[in-house]
């Protein structure tokens, strides 16, 4: 049985995300079909992109990835197909997709092309119901990419937003925050080895010109309630959280902003 | 595999929804089960029928909807199956399915009687667990609705609130305001026809006594960042909207709000 | 078909709820995987324990069901296994699965021990993910308890804060506020027969020394909208509630907070 997962924008009070749920098991009944999320903030093709990568790798060989968040709906941009190692992620070409399929492997990328397949278009700003859901669907029911588009040489890609690494300072900033208010940096695991810091070690943390000693730890409970930690959650990234507290309400800072981290050796 | 959708004012906070789908699942284990929405205004019938209307056509052929929107559970409303082209929908009796079913074409209504076959009733208030939920999932079984109920030879209407058009005038109301906090009004596609109103011309709306000259486009990028424009959206209603914006906050009108549009030839 | 219910801690905007889907669907591709609740309040053991016990009654023999509300995870408390009437219960041990599994009949416990069956553990702080969700999956697949794990003679059970009842007088305490803020107590229907209250009669209810005549009713609608109300909803416990109405709003009571209780004979 294949599955579909969906990625939007669409919040879920409204219906919409139902309508692409029906428009995909119209084409593919058997289809199980998974939400990654639909409460990316509105048109914020950033944070999308980090729910894709850090998702895809968890999913089954074979599994369809049909992520829309669309602020070109409409306009000039593409709508794509990307084989991946292991998968397809089908939607916009504008970014969203293009850190999942890299994470997995890029082969080929396709322009979907092919609206007979499709169900009449009833709206031109739709395409996650008229597009690109169905287009998952057939996917999913093991029609070939050559048969819904055109094969492309290229896809944009989103720049990524490196932290910059002087000695053992690190410029870098909060590409997240999540449910629980833990602070998701653009700093990797890799940086993090790149410059010799292994949990146990503590960092002067930098935020709004205040400055803070934390530790960074190999799990939450390391440090007493209520104090600022440093920890590479399960997505990769290292984050700055509060035990069983948010350091976003901590911290004041919002998504997007500076955080600057010495590691004191 | 049988499909059965959900929508229901109960919220996602609390475990309602999911004992609908357990008691659903013992009687159909192989049903799919798709959230419409449950995040329906507390008891707002009006709200929960425009989901459903926009919902049902995207659904394959015998497909099962089971609405709760219920303010008079344990009340003297009937429980009711509404037997339409494609389709059955299962709920209150308080106009919630019509709209719905009309779109797809009503063919016969049963009110629910056979208690026998429905599990033991343990609460009064909880008839999407106890009724609703496994009615449905009997139909989606292949249960003939004859056999769970006795066929009556009405149903309750939801009064619907058509706009008054006078010449190139139309006297509309927000009907919905979705997620993007688009504005849905009560004007169809077919009252703008009637009109004469096609893409690229230009509308009058009056909102709060302000008014404001506003486009009416096939899409939200025709207009620039941050603009106001009329589209006729997924749905097949007229919306106001704003481009990678906020109609509702950016014109202040509520749900059930006055707004009136003068077509400008 | 397998069933396998989610309760977290975790939201659904992050990709967190998505990230066990997929590691379960790795494990076994055909589970209907069903949300209890993801919203639970971060870390609220004694909220998670509610919706789960008011759950699993209504989910068919055989479900598995894997609750995280994981305040120490990484920490020292053990993952478990509770085997119980016709399901499985999986997650840590610290009270939260005791509730359901003891509301089923509790007949083995064990603690999950067999690493190499678990995919490889990628973060000391997502074991959801890493370690709860697959396990699941292996239980529903059909894998024994005891290829997962070692039998042990207890869990941690979680302290009920049962009422005071003293003759016609009981100290009760809210133990929920559910979405349309109906006030939950831990007022069971058991306890309202041992005193010999039935539907029809009144309750004197004190909330912060304020008293106000309350009946107990058999549903909403029979008393006027926006009055206080007394009923025994759809999980067994006493809820105080308003007609149409919030009686959280109304009242002014927060989660945990007490309220005492007269029957007027």
């Amino acid at each position: 049985m294949p599955i579909v997962t969906l990625l939007t924008d669409y919040g879920l009070k409204d219906s919409y995300v139902a309508e692409v749920k029906g428009a995909i098991l119209r084409i593919a009944p058997d289809a199980t079909i998974i939400d990654i999320s639909h409460d990316v903030g509105n048109y914020s093709i950033e944070e999308g992109a980090f729910h894709l990568v850090r998702s895809v790798p968890y999913f089954p060989e074979g599994t369809v990835h049909v992520g829309v968040v669309d602020p070109g709906v409409g306009g000039e941009r593409k709508p794509i197909i990307i084989k991946s190692k292991g998968a397809f992620l089908v939607g916009p070409d504008n970014g969203l997709l293009a850190p999942a399929a890299e994470r997995l492997g890029v082969s080929k990328v396709f322009k979907i092309t092919n609206r007979e397949l499709l169900p009449q278009r009833v709206s031109d700003v739709f395409d996650g119901r008229d597009v690109f859901g169905p287009t998952g669907a057939f996917l999913a029911k093991g029609v070939a990419p050559s048969e819904l588009g055109v094969e492309i040489q290229s896809y944009v890609r989103l720049s990524t937003y490196e932290p910059n690494v002087t000695g053992n300072h690190v410029e870098a900033r909060v590409i997240h925050i999540d449910g629980f208010g833990n602070l998701v940096t653009n700093i990797t695991y890799d940086v993090l080895e790149s410059i010799g810091a292994d949990p146990g070690c503590f960092f002067a943390v930098n935020v709004h010109g205040t400055e803070n000693r934390i530790p960074y730890v190999r799990h939450f409970s390391a440090t007493p309630k209520n104090e600022l930690l440093l920890l590479v959650a399960g997505g990769g990234y290292l984050e700055i959280a509060v035990n069983q507290g948010n350091a976003h309400k901590h911290l004041g800072i919002a998504r997007g902003e500076r955080v600057s981290l010495t590691f004191l050796k």
